[in-house]
């Protein structure tokens, strides 16, 4: 069975072990083994437990990205108008490995969208009709979900990104787009070892 | 000469082009070929010119890192508590590769007291004494400088961080901090060569 990381803000939930156990149920359900950050990493060298724990929390993700076919991604936005930069960085390890990323988010509108709903009254017009932010620094508008690092990554690995709108009060429980997400790396992934 | 990639969201200023400039010439001072995300990529295969803007320009930088023997990026928040979403994806992209990253912030809060301002009065004390925001999500509390996959990647990979508080007002323009970043990646790129 093949191995997908599952990188997202979920571990920042009030239950995180219970999330990870319905996400991996959800990867299981589709043939896929979902490894959380929470998981203990196959094999952490025994000196890592002496490192400060967010550096060897840091290390453990690696390897278990390193330890994976395939990374999925929550992109759904975290504390701004992109998804966590933690989940980011972790979606860039996996791209320079080669290997096919996955992304879900729970917010419908576009980058561009969200950015500027973000930037509320501070938005401009620069003389060629884009938009800047009070600090004169453009925004995005490439038509994209996020950044156009992190859409490029998903479609030029062979990946794909699933969007769904989702009410405020549910974007942290709704997992429609998860599932569909899951469904079309199983999918992909099949085709992959053929 | 060693190239050294220069992530971050300085390519969304006003003159992108003339702070490509300044932080090559930064660089040059210091032994080093800074290479701009804006910069042709050397061995572009003619084909990418059909694609969309977004995808052409996400394989550029990310042919960009793979032809530099480190990453030197801009984590300076951006729009919310964090580092631009595109420059982290960067970061991990090198990070993958085992090469040395190296980070600069005009920015001295840590990350956790940076989240709580970002919160302002939604952000509440769980029944174990740790902060979350107003859909109960944790706020990260490592004593980073942001979410610890940056902190840790930097740390592991021989790199370093250099930070400066700076005024709200010249955050995009003072350059101390990534000068101080340009001359630790010279001298450590000098005994990783060695």
């Amino acid at each position: 069975m093949m191995r997908v990381y599952l990188a997202g803000p979920d571990v920042f939930l009030p239950d995180p072990h219970g999330r990870a156990v319905v996400l991996k149920a959800i990867c299981a359900r589709h043939g896929l083994v979902g490894i959380s950050p929470l998981d203990d990493p196959p094999d952490a060298p025994a000196h890592w437990s002496a490192l400060p724990p967010a550096h060897r929390i840091a290390l453990c993700n690696e390897a278990h990205i390193r330890a994976s076919t395939a990374l999925i991604a929550n992109l759904t936005p975290f504390r701004g108008p992109s998804a966590d930069v933690g989940t980011v960085f972790e979606l860039g390890y996996m791209r320079a490995l080669g290997r096919p990323v996955f992304g879900w988010s729970n917010a419908a509108a576009d980058f561009t969208t969200r950015t500027l709903t973000f930037l509320t009254g501070q938005a401009k017009r620069a003389g060629d009709g884009s938009w800047c932010d009070g600090e004169d620094l453009t925004v995005e508008a490439f038509g994209c979900a996020d950044n156009l690092m992190i859409d490029g990554a998903i479609v030029m690995s062979g990946g794909s990104l699933f969007i769904a709108e989702v009410p405020p009060t549910r974007r942290w429980t709704e997992l429609a787009a998860f599932e569909r997400c899951v469904a079309a790396a199983a999918a992909a992934l099949r085709d992959f070892v053929r």
